[in-house]
């Protein structure tokens, strides 16, 4: 990650990126299919971390309300590396090919969401309309947070955005 | 398109594409950049029909109902073509490499609907948030659309997931 803020995501090789972590090549390919997967490794904990907790919601709660819980919950790990996830954004940002891996995984996450609410008896497109409204909250809040120059807390901006998305879709204007 | 119906995305060469089409290779890449483009040659004419629709709703039309008008307005022109539309989705659904590309098309139409937004009038984080639940609503109910296995209206699904977003956001149960 230092190398890539050094100098540039394209411009860094595993050996380089290897020889940093203090592992051989064929360590780091044990983990690691490619260099991208570096700035993904998190992925399966967040889809894991998400999932259940929609799924331990108490059965009386909402869907929407499920989701909002799993992704406020997602805040305080986020909140602690916040540096790192700002450099870790500006590289997504600058290549392409990065910024559709990031489509992928939060295509995946918002899969992975709504499979949990089926689970919990949501019916379709229930599910899905849930597992998306949410993910495109987590997708708008994060941004904010990560654009914030103050200090700024992961898990209330995404409630505040979950607040802004009731009001848009109840028909609110400007 | 029939030949990638025929014998599969990855088996077709652009040389069989442009025969097909009775073009030359070099005509071909006039137009295409690579055999992916073929199947989203449609996605600038989407994005000026979605665009231009959100500019022209009235100014008294709250930003989720102008969405929604641009949404629906695409109905028509799927709806003479959804044997296209079908054979297309299977084939981007078998092709990761399609399916990052299809997720980059929806998050670049939802950028450009934000855009169409702020240009209202309509302020930031609302104007991203309700493009990005529209872009959920279209994706959800095209996919909706293309699975009906019996005669189906693309705007007539639109218009019911949108509902059913208002009310799931609204924190309807299961």
């Amino acid at each position: 990650m230092e190398l890539f803020v050094e100098r540039g995501f394209e411009q860094t090789t595993v050996t380089e990126i290897a020889a940093r972590a203090g592992l051989t090549q064929r360590t780091f390919f044990r983990y690691f299919a490619d260099k991208r997967e570096v700035l993904f490794w998190g992925a399966a904990a967040l889809q894991e971390l998400l999932v259940s907790a929609v799924a331990s919601a108490p059965d009386s709660t909402a869907p929407i309300e499920a989701v909002a819980a799993a992704l406020e919950a997602t805040g305080p790990g986020f909140q602690e590396r916040r540096e790192y996830a700002r450099q870790r954004q500006a590289i997504i940002n600058a290549n392409p090919e990065l910024r559709e891996r990031e489509l992928i995984k939060l295509a995946t996450l918002a899969s992975a969401i709504a499979g949990a609410l089926r689970q919990r008896g949501v019916s379709e497109p229930a599910a899905s309309l849930t597992a998306e409204a949410g993910i495109a909250v987590f997708k708008v809040a994060f941004e904010r947070w990560v654009n914030e120059s103050g200090p700024a807390d992961l898990s209330r901006i995404i409630r505040d955005s979950l607040g802004e998305l009731k009001a848009v879709t109840a028909g609110a204007g400007r």
